[in-house]
């Protein structure tokens, strides 16, 4: 996605040879009206699929399921938690998950009530790096007994090998941008990125 | 607002005296469509007032502030962070908040990039129960030089005394349901909802 390209050019930072920061659309500021053009792409992108269920994982991933779910006709959206409040009561799948960028382990739940046998889930997240959130949101998926439709990624590190992991588990993966190298302050994108 | 209430009747679940678990279309399921309204429903209250920037907290503040943006002619939106990632290094405006239902306190950070002197925000957030969430918030936009145009809440625990704390700050609050008793599984609405 050519715009999302330009944006992280214009507005990411580039830090060491991991870490790309774009907290001023993405992560921390939000451009509602860019993330809007960004669920549109997702949902060109899905346009094959049937989609029940948008899946996430706060806090980044929600204003993009947010964005992204009136492309789809509303479908109902749910993100996972990764701290168990005290409302939290009843059932829920959970697995663990490494965040790259926090250095730390969390548990990602999502309530037995909002996530049902056959669904077809579409699995979105701001960053794919390792892949490790990602595969805890598809193992959640698969202990409910739904379907996971696709991963729609808004930037994908590809030398971090996420999505090589996704797709050997079966899953289809579609990263809006794929950045292939950091250094020196420089982000340079990948070609890997089927809709262009 | 009338539908917002009927909602929480049908979906919401009364605990004790003090919680209502609005978990199935605000705080882990998202009805995106509904939040839609939710947020005309603000920039219909809200319609005499400039908007520069929506202030929200992670993680449940997002979606609204979201769904909210584009009918006051997207703004920016920034939600602020509960924990500092290492991403975010240069400077920011730090308060505390005591989380009623998860009984912690957390410090709250805003990046001082994203937000300017003489900007008019409006803070939006879902609950309203002791006010201790929104307080921090207007401190920290008035530490930034900014000016709080106005407090948007989904739903007030009115019993619990936040919105008088807020207005003796002088800050002007809509809460588009307000709760007056919670008892025996029951949720009572009181009166105090200016724009009906």
């Amino acid at each position: 996605m050519e715009a999302l390209k330009e944006k992280i050019r214009t507005d990411g930072v580039a830090i060491g040879k991991d870490i790309v920061k774009v907290d001023g659309f993405l992560n921390h500021q939000i451009d509602v009206k860019f993330l809007n053009e960004i669920g549109q792409e997702f949902a060109r992108r899905f346009a094959d699929v049937k989609i029940d269920r948008i899946l996430t994982v706060e806090a980044s991933g929600i204003a993009i399921a947010a964005c992204t779910a009136p492309h789809f006709g509303y479908p109902p959206v749910v993100f996972a938690k990764k701290a168990a409040p005290n409302t939290m009561v009843e059932g829920f799948y959970e697995e663990e998950a490494r965040s790259f960028t926090k250095g730390t382990v969390s548990k990602l739940r999502v309530s037995k009530r909002f996530l049902h046998p056959g669904e077809q889930v579409l699995i979105l997240d701001d960053f794919l790096a390792y892949g490790e959130a990602s595969q805890a949101l598809v193992e959640i998926v698969r202990k409910a007994g739904a379907e996971v439709a696709g991963i729609g990624i808004v930037i994908e590190k590809g030398f971090q090998g996420g999505s090589d992991k996704l797709r050997a588990r079966g899953c289809r993966v579609e990263s809006l941008a794929v950045i292939e190298k950091i250094e020196d302050g420089q982000i340079t994108f990948g070609g890997e990125d089927a809709g262009e």
